[in-house]
């Protein structure tokens, strides 16, 4: 069964890293299916034509994420 | 095809999230099948004894979201 969805980003935060074939590793601001931006860290291919596997933080697990990250 | 594969969590950083049925968003450092740590953002079902999606970084990709977040 497949799935529809949707998805924009609203904002691009940052671009981590680019492997050798043009996928990169990037901390975006995303809605998903219209709902309400979610940061985003994610494999991208070239013009985010492809999205790999990645991971959706709501902003109290990305303040967490960044309390931590200062702290260390 | 199964694969086999391995880990252990080095060290349990922070943990970002818990939702209702005690699964949490963690930020760890594991070494996938014996290979050298990285860090890791994840959902873990209640002592680790599954694992939902997530995604690794290196140490230069880590350095990057860390001075990203620093910045905001």
């Amino acid at each position: 069964m497949s799935q529809e969805f949707s998805y924009d980003i609203l904002e691009e935060i940052a671009v981590l890293s680019e492997n050798t074939k043009g996928w990169t590793k990037e901390l975006n601001l995303i809605s998903w299916n219209g709902r309400p931006a979610k940061f985003d860290l994610r494999d991208w291919a070239p013009n985010h034509e492809k999205m790999g596997k990645g991971i959706t933080l709501t902003n109290e697990e990305f303040a967490a994420l960044k309390e931590t990250l200062t702290k260390m």
